[in-house]
């Protein structure tokens, strides 16, 4: 069934004599179809035709994309078990996740669908022209938001379908306006066919610009790079390891004449603060929630929760002591692939291996299978504040307790901590007073913060902040999950004495559109 | 009067044994004062303070803020003449401009006062809890802007109010909840420092932290450089070369631990599209327009017309002869100061110097009393497309004319223009209709299109637009005018399960600010 092209608009394609195979750590062998790796001539083609696809692409109406964006959710249905069975073979993960996973990416299409549709997210601000002021008249100002050009995005290894083909970043720049080239992810190439037959068949019956759309097959190093460095991409998406999101994000700005931006979500430990009044008020309860959160999916989420801080004292014992017995009580379990699986023993051996840090727990099992066994380490204040090679993400079911000896050396911790997507607090109303200090300091470190409640599991609506400061992206003034992930491949452009029959409609005095727009200062649907 | 010293925090500080001083092409010579240049421990004093003055400045009020924005626009009408005296001593500007850029300032922090006060623009989303959702419960999910920390700002030479010490870098910074330093520009370092005074004492008189604002004297390469590298910056506004804003931009990405975002507002040469119907019905009047708007401040506007694009038939000729007779009319005219004056000679001079470039005027001035004379060059269609040394700026009161053979070879032209802060196009209706092509084109590669009218003049409103495609920056999701401008300096915050009583008041359920947010998918003021 699989054919193992690459998809160049829309034509499959495969002019190359070099092949890419899957790992299935769930049958422990190399799978059988053979992809074919794009050759130089075809990834040009397919930015060429990017190129071309967005002059026509970036004008069609809001409508046309939101029954495109349907059209894509509705082949995603149309492909059936094929793409679960697929999925799993591939990924490694269980059935009842893909199909939740599937469920994601089909809601997060028609979120943007429907933002489309509602329209006020072009932010549109009119300032009307002034002709009798003195000394100067003021002219007719308009702006609003319009599409950067052609994307490219990397998926990532553990979203298969929210957060690869057509995940988030494919999506939100589709609904910006702009074309996509995604660079399949080497570890599901198949659900990558298959995801983006789906989106194939949404241009052809929705007859979207051929060229809107491309995957090309290949390594990051070779295929990505070539990607990076062309001149007619203007925007990355990106998420995955520290490592390959910076030699991205440096190869954006240093090896192309003109420097594009990067939303690279790459590493966080995502803290979570136990603050004392809560933690003696229930700490049996707590250690469940929180062990739940760092055993799920095998600990194989960018939100897992990798450092506790706490105040040491008798409630701490207590939460300890049920942590390491629920974290034990954990069977082992299938990771992604070989990749994820060695870098999680291994990134983990490394955390044991500095000053100071004591295994709590760790199983005997090793990685022969393929599977990731909790665990849970602990360190000092002191050593947590001056080492930041505790800081390193391990990606998997592990993570560390900070024990600190007061408030003062809890706010210093806090303090030390690098960017995050998440921080959470756990707290009672008598903790947030007393710790407001060390809330604040958190809150700048991150771009969500949660209140007794656990970061995994990223809810795709309108306020969700999927960011946040350095390490956890290369740009902390955007998202990558939620419908705000739309501005960033979108930037302002301003029309000024535009006569009305040229503006976009957003901008059009009767406001066809009747969307939400700031006129002279004030937010308004009124017509002008 | 002045007193030559930096400005750490409240502090007046002269530590160092380093001095410069300034040179006045009004009256060719320099000036007597010496000031100070900052050591490297007045730097890091200026850091400090602004970290510790972040976390107090960040969560004053809306309102607190604006009384501080409308403050020192107090206290710069309280500088009274002297400003403006030095100003003209420092800069060479005339009194009226002077005066007009004076006016432009205030209003600006006025209007940035009253963008606080309305206080939508944090743009605040709100999800609300579904805690009966199946399979899970929705969690209670908010979202607004919140400030990013301490950022330093390069201003510009050529508006040593509007767009220096307390330009709109500054303005836009403060207004979004950012301590700010300030590298002093070396060209006005008196004007400087009495905007810094008027900072100050607004400081003093709203009880702003201590730290919120810094300035210090000094160079780029090393004073400058010292503030981009330090790891409490976290961004950077400057507005100048080309080269000095890459040098900037780079370090921020390659020579720090964590990057940080520049808003470097650097080149443009501002195309103006002149269609043939328009032409044809009023090349006169079309040309005394644009005669006015290359000429207008000596050409030392980074929204000047460098390069008119025009079909060559009988109106075009016309148009070029007047455009000839106006320019050659203009006199000579004081520069900035010697290095704008050198500058603009040489790369003029550069220009003249490519395959096929004609001089249609040049006066016989040299810049021996840093005057600028206005100059008009002329190419052919072919050689301005494959000679990419014809899009550099020249910074004065020069510009280019594209002869383009036909409609083909004009859209082939425009196609090959680099990213603009602006473009204009003279058309009337019918040339709108059979260029929309070519105008749409024009529109990827800018920040601001205007119709009929000239790019000089940038109006400081709610929905201007100073930006656009690299490299006319490096950031083209900005603008560094209009009340925009306090995105650059933001960043989402998203505050998940959070109790009411501790939520910012952006985001409670009775919206006290009365501000429009965006509530389940839905654009209301309406409380929840």
């Amino acid at each position: 069934m699989l054919k193992g092209f690459n998809g160049i608009g829309q034509k499959e394609s495969a002019s190359g004599n070099q092949y890419l195979q899957v790992f299935s750590t769930l049958e422990q062998k190399l799978l059988p179809q053979k992809f074919s790796v794009a050759t130089v001539a075809e990834i040009e083609e397919a930015v060429r035709l990017a190129e071309t696809a967005f002059d026509a692409y970036k004008i069609l109406t809001a409508e046309n994309r939101a029954v495109f964006l349907e059209t894509i959710a509705e082949e995603i249905i149309n492909l059936g078990n094929d793409l679960i069975i697929i999925a799993m073979q591939e990924s490694g993960l269980p059935e009842g996740r893909l199909l939740g996973e599937r469920g994601r990416t089909i809601g997060q299409l028609k979120l943007f669908a429907a933002t489309l549709r509602e329209g006020s997210w072009v932010n549109a601000v009119i300032d009307t022209a002034i002709p009798d002021r003195s000394p100067i008249p003021r002219s007719d100002i308009r702006m609003m938001q319009v599409p950067l050009g052609p994307v490219v995005v990397f998926g990532a290894s553990n979203f298969p379908f929210a957060f690869s083909t057509l995940g988030g970043d494919t999506v939100s720049a589709l609904a910006g306006g702009n074309p996509v080239i995604v660079k399949a992810h080497e570890a599901h190439l198949g659900t990558n066919e298959l995801m983006a037959s789906a989106i194939k068949r949404a241009i052809e019956k929705c007859r979207i610009p051929d060229g809107t759309f491309s995957f090309v097959i290949g390594d990051g190093q070779v295929t990505g790079m070539q990607l990076v460095k062309h001149p007619g991409i203007k925007a990355i998406g990106f998420t995955g390891s520290f490592n390959a999101g910076m030699a991205i994000y440096k190869a954006a700005v240093n090896d192309r004449t003109e420097p594009i931006p990067v939303f690279a979500e790459m590493s966080s430990i995502n803290p979570i603060l136990l603050l004392p009044g809560k933690l003696q008020q229930d700490p049996l309860t707590v250690a469940g929630v929180i062990a739940n959160s760092i055993t799920l999916g095998v600990g194989q989420f960018c939100t897992n929760p990798g450092v506790l801080l706490l105040i040491d004292n008798d409630a701490a014992g207590v939460f300890i002591e049920h942590l390491i017995k629920l974290l034990s009580a954990t069977p082992p379990a299938l990771m992604l692939n070989p990749q994820v699986c060695t870098n999680y023993y291994k990134s983990f051996e490394n955390i044991t291996q500095q000053n100071g840090v004591k295994i709590l727990y760790k199983s005997n099992n090793d990685a022969s299978e393929y599977k990731g066994s909790a665990a849970l380490l602990q360190a000092s204040d002191v050593d947590f504040i001056n080492n930041p090679a505790l800081q390193q993400e391990v990606f998997g079911p592990s993570s560390l307790i900070v024990l600190c000896k007061n408030e003062s050396t809890l706010l210093a911790a806090v303090q030390s901590l690098q960017g995050q997507l998440t921080a959470t607090v756990f707290c009672d109303v008598t903790d947030m007073e007393n710790y407001a200090a060390c809330i604040n300091v958190m809150s700048n470190k991150v771009g969500r913060i949660l209140f007794n409640n656990v970061p995994t599991g990223v809810e795709v609506c309108h306020a969700m902040v999927h960011g946040g400061p350095f390490p956890a992206t290369t740009d902390a003034r955007s998202t990558s999950v939620g419908t705000l992930a739309i501005n960033r491949f979108v930037r302002p452009l301003c029309f000024q004495d535009c006569p009305q029959e040229f503006l976009p409609d957003a901008l059009k005095n009767e406001n066809p559109l009747n969307i939400m727009r700031k006129i002279n200062g004030r937010y308004t649907t009124e017509i002008i």
